[in-house]
């Protein structure tokens, strides 16, 4: 589960591009504002679950379903909200920004 | 999933309005009062789900099932109390309106 | 999807009082003691559902098959498990009640 | 939903003793040990839930089923775990104890 | 529901040990190492299963099909999830492990 | 549930290897960038998943189905992302890699 390496070599998938598995892109929590932290922590929700299901024909199946589906995308906001928890503490909440 | 640009571009939608898509509206986590830090957490839940799912057809479609099932009040309720969690703090708690 | 402006005016809702829509009822986070706080944490989630879902026949339908529901009384738990770790932070956790 | 007066009156109830519907038993978050810390979380989440849904019969009926389900129960758990993240803070995690 | 004590003496249950019901194993929140820390979060989340269903027999009856699903096992990592930010903040992160 | 010993002996399983079971890979939650401390957040799960659920038969045979459905995604996403707040804490957010 969770993508383990035996497993993922199982069958030749049509992979998630490399640029796609970068799993904190810019390799920093801190950013200039909240609108690009919370694009950080959607683009962080998003490289985990490549990483996680890696294959990029399974993701594209899934998705009509899931995007229609309001579980599923109650779920998908809640992943992204606990990601923009962290980015968001990271940054001292963008205090600063409030006089800038 | 969780809308990449590959999968977006394979249907024309009835996009969601760009003031809709705006992650953080207003640009900061500050706010004057818990009253509107709390309308922030909820317009940044709804903005997010646009952000996740911009068809608005699709969105529209979902929505009676959606708000009168439980289940799905709840996910939203609990996404809501995420990022207000967030908004809170960056406000420290708004602790001084307690002598204004 | 969580109630924006255009959907809710679809048809003429049974609209739950104003007094059911405040965010924040009493303006503030700041409360006397732990008892306060928590029912502060229920009537927070209560008013948010209402706001997320306005029309209160939907509601009363609603009521009967949730509150008999494990899953969403768990659920229902949760959110104001959530509420009150954000107002229990913001009162610095009473711990002065320990002396008092 | 979340048992609004409206709806509660609607029929009689076999209702929980009022010592189930205390929200914060004994009125405080500190308690002198980690373990008294952990029941006071499960208290908490019971007399929640207590308040959500105060008709004992509807508690009854549904327990045994809720009780034997992986799901329900796990759910159940994670809100005892989300209330004692709270006592635990409050407690400063009851560090001191490492020296007693 | 959540076990309270008048239902629990409905029947006679093969009841899980006294040790697998003590809430906080070792009565502290402290650990020497992180891998200690998050054994503790494992059998804290296991304890407290214990004590909302005591009967040793449901769970038993409960584990083959639980411990096979994945939403059922997403459940209780994230449930361990919860108890290890808890422990882990205890510990100051175990940082003084980074030099030692 | 969650694993117990006394189940766990009922029947020989194809056991996950040792070095899976390690739930702090590295025994320490300091890691030098976030691209590192969110991979650790990614095995730590995976090794807990392992521990709750040691036969890596029943692993496998969950795993296209799991990986598949979108709300199982989303429940694995949240389990890194609530794993990662903690590690994001435990290296103050690698707020010093900004200068670096």
């Amino acid at each position: 589960m969770l993508g383990t390496q035996i497993e993922a070599k199982e069958h030749v998938v049509n992979r998630v591009p490399e640029a796609g598995l970068v799993l904190v892109p810019g390799g920093t929590l801190i950013t200039a504002t909240p609108e690009e932290g919370r694009a950080l922590a959607l683009t962080m929700a998003r490289h985990m679950i490549h990483n996680i299901q890696p294959d990029q024909d399974v993701l594209n199946a899934g998705r009509p379903q899931y995007a229609a589906n309001a579980v599923s995308l109650m779920a998908a906001s809640q992943v992204v909200a606990i990601e923009f928890q962290t980015i968001a503490a990271a940054n001292n909440y963008w205090r600063v920004s409030r006089i800038g």
